[in-house]
């Protein structure tokens, strides 16, 4: 039997998702928990790898298991053998068709910045800041030059495995909700670093160190050295994964507003 | 020369406001910091003494010096030298005959509840949590026999050291952000736990295990005893300070919806 789960985590005390020895990992965590409850070896795959210190709030995965318990069951009792800092939000068994990685539609990562002149207690590790004044009129012209089917060298760290650079963005909508401001971006799948390096190039736009067209020229240039900074990983979270209709996975919760 | 500071901080860490030998509290981390950047000692005093584990937005703090300094300076040379979780968001030198505890008029806490089947990884020590359903309309209607002038000790803690248990609750007003319940409550002062007990009360309403009369009930019985739980300290932040005009303090800086 497979079963999905809808995974929420706080990524900045996390080496990233993916299992190391000796490193604490989402997936590592999870693995645990979830063996514990099916009471045998299960092996956890997720729609995205998200590096060290990067959040999610619907990291979509399954596994496979011959145990038999109920949604609730399973959603009550991964919850309690999992640290604080992960969370499972919804169960759904699936068929052997599904797979979490490979059905994927659509990836959607939200970037939070806090925009003001102090940085925010609350909010620590949970948005990036920037004091400057910033114009998101300027970040969204720019983001439109750089949604579309294009060569993505620019954006991708130099350890990405990806084979190909070629990269269809769906989305980039930048939206301000008072001291801070979202990034949205959605696209079928995304190059290592892509979202933090796409950050990186539109905030200085928005903050008027470089002009609105400085995106296009970063993307045409295809060259990593002529983009910008990768924004850190503490405002990035995998906000949601899409999959055909079929498999009728439950959506995100309804966090308030940025969330 | 007297100054007048916001200050943000998340309390998991803090024992509370107050210093206290051998505790980690937000007064002592303060004390030190202004006194670093003033390159004096200084005494801070609070608009209000928050528990462990209580949030504040907008705690407000006045201390006296001789030293001079820009109010941009006071803020970025306090906030280099405060841990992560304490911040300061405005700095605004005032008279003498301004006390950021004697000179409030009103007190503003917001209490957030997640109401949702799981607990939230990402909103860990930010808000309490309850899987059971919730109808606000009920608490709403419960707070409202709440609100006025009363003798509140049925909503005050045992330790609680005020002359007297006569309070004027101002406003309470419980809305739903999605998955999120706030309550804001808002008096001159409060009672020691008075927020916490308060929601205590009306949530044990809001899931129906009590009726809407019961808080009327546990009012009048002037007894600690006949009221329910205090709720967690997680999930109540100081969200602002009222001072007559006359001071002109900046307001609350603008966070999202929720904060």
């Amino acid at each position: 039997m497979r079963i999905a789960l809808g995974v929420e985590y706080h990524g900045s005390n996390f080496n990233g998702w993916q299992a190391q020895p000796g490193q604490r990992t989402v997936q590592d965590s999870l693995t645990q928990a979830v063996s514990f409850v099916a009471n045998h070896q299960i092996e956890v795959h997720a729609a995205g790898r998200t590096d060290t210190g990067v959040h999610a709030l619907n990291q979509v995965v399954h596994f496979d298991t011959e145990a038999q318990r109920s949604d609730r069951g399973w959603l009550l009792g991964i919850n309690t053998n999992l640290p604080e800092d992960i969370s499972i939000n919804w169960v759904k068994p699936v068929d052997e068709s599904f797979h979490a990685r490979f059905s994927a539609t659509q990836r959607s990562y939200r970037y939070l910045i806090l925009n003001r002149l102090s940085r925010s207690a609350v909010h620590y590790q949970r948005m990036w800041w920037t004091h400057k004044a910033i114009e998101i009129e300027h970040m969204q012209a720019a983001a439109d030059l750089l949604t579309g089917h294009h060569d993505f060298s620019a954006f991708r760290a130099v350890e990405c495995q990806a084979k190909s650079a070629m990269k269809t963005v769906d989305t980039i909508t930048v939206s301000r909700h008072q001291d801070c401001i979202a990034i949205d971006v959605s696209a079928r799948s995304f190059l290592h670093h892509m979202v933090r390096n796409l950050v990186g190039v539109l905030v200085p736009i928005g903050e008027g160190k470089k002009p609105v067209q400085w995106a296009a020229e970063v993307l045409e240039s295809c060259d990593r050295n002529q983009a910008g900074i990768t924004a850190p990983a503490e405002g990035l979270y995998l906000t949601d994964v899409q999959y055909p209709q079929h498999f009728q996975l439950p959506g995100v919760s309804g966090f308030p507003v940025l969330w």
